[in-house]
């Protein structure tokens, strides 16, 4: 696991995989999956992410003003299923991650943990923007700090050669992935 | 190909490949390669895409209110390199439809043509928000048809199996890409 300099984070979502959106505010947190999450510009190195109006994970992020975005890889494709499938309000007196057994770790610079075994994580803070927010579920992040696996990431690209278990995932629809391929 | 119901368009770019922009105004046309490219809503669907404020396209599709994304394959590998790594401004007299021999067909319902032998094509429409236009080269996109190649993409899914050179393709970065893998 290494730092990524920031301005080689867009590269870690230039192919759009699948994320694991992790949030947390006071003592409560939550996990989702999210397929619509986007590069967004350079340096600052900045995101787009989707999310519905409805969902726990929105409510932590807006009142917390951070949220993690990590990517899992296809060892994890069940668990990705899996906190895709409920929301935490569903879960009175426990959260996801308890219910799983969703090991995490710490983020340097936010509150949201960050899930073990995942291939890359980046921490993101909200840049306000209402209107967008309102009317397309859409919210704008900088993303202020970013690791990744270095079996995997390193020398700025992704290089999965020998890992399969290790590639990151695509969402295709309804529970259904494919695994990041072959160069080309 | 078949046209693709619009309540499943935004399937076609759940699994996050990279796209060939193309758009038309007058009698002046352009396509260039955009990695940044997200699904935003499912019904009517709308899209997102990240258009650098000095490029071509985004002068044509501007003025014109409409572009097209086409979805290339890794048989087009080489194309995506070509028309990613110059500007059409660049190509005074010409375009890069002429310059590079691209095939193209006409849209249903907007003047941006599409491009043969890709393997999804969707039309859309500018949604003006003028505000993160100008602040982050972000537009929002309704998309008002879509095609797709029935070989790969049918049951409302893509299905690569037997068909590695249809495979859609994932930008990694400098011009390296990865094919969309396989199901897991």
């Amino acid at each position: 696991m290494a730092n990524i300099d920031l301005s080689q984070a867009t590269r870690l979502l230039n192919h759009g995989p699948t994320c694991l959106m992790t949030s947390a505010h006071g003592n409560q947190r939550n996990i989702m999956a999210a397929a619509w999450v986007c590069a967004l510009d350079f340096t600052p190195p900045k995101v787009t992410v989707v999310i519905d109006s409805k969902t726990y994970t929105r409510e932590l992020m807006k009142a917390e003003g951070t949220f993690a975005i990590n990517l899992p890889c296809v060892q994890q494709i069940e668990l990705v299923k899996k906190v895709g499938s409920i929301s935490g309000r569903d879960l009175p007196g426990t959260d996801k991650f308890a219910e799983y057994s969703i090991q995490t770790f710490a983020a340097e610079l936010i509150r949201a943990p960050l899930v073990k075994d995942c291939v890359a994580w980046l921490e993101c803070k909200v840049i306000p923007e209402q209107h967008i927010e309102d009317s397309y579920d859409l919210f704008v992040a900088e993303v202020i700090a970013a690791q990744a696996d270095t079996r995997v990431f390193n020398d700025g690209r992704w290089q999965f050669d020998g890992h399969d278990d290790l590639r990151t995932i695509h969402h295709v629809a309804g529970g259904a992935f494919f695994a990041t391929g072959m160069s080309c």
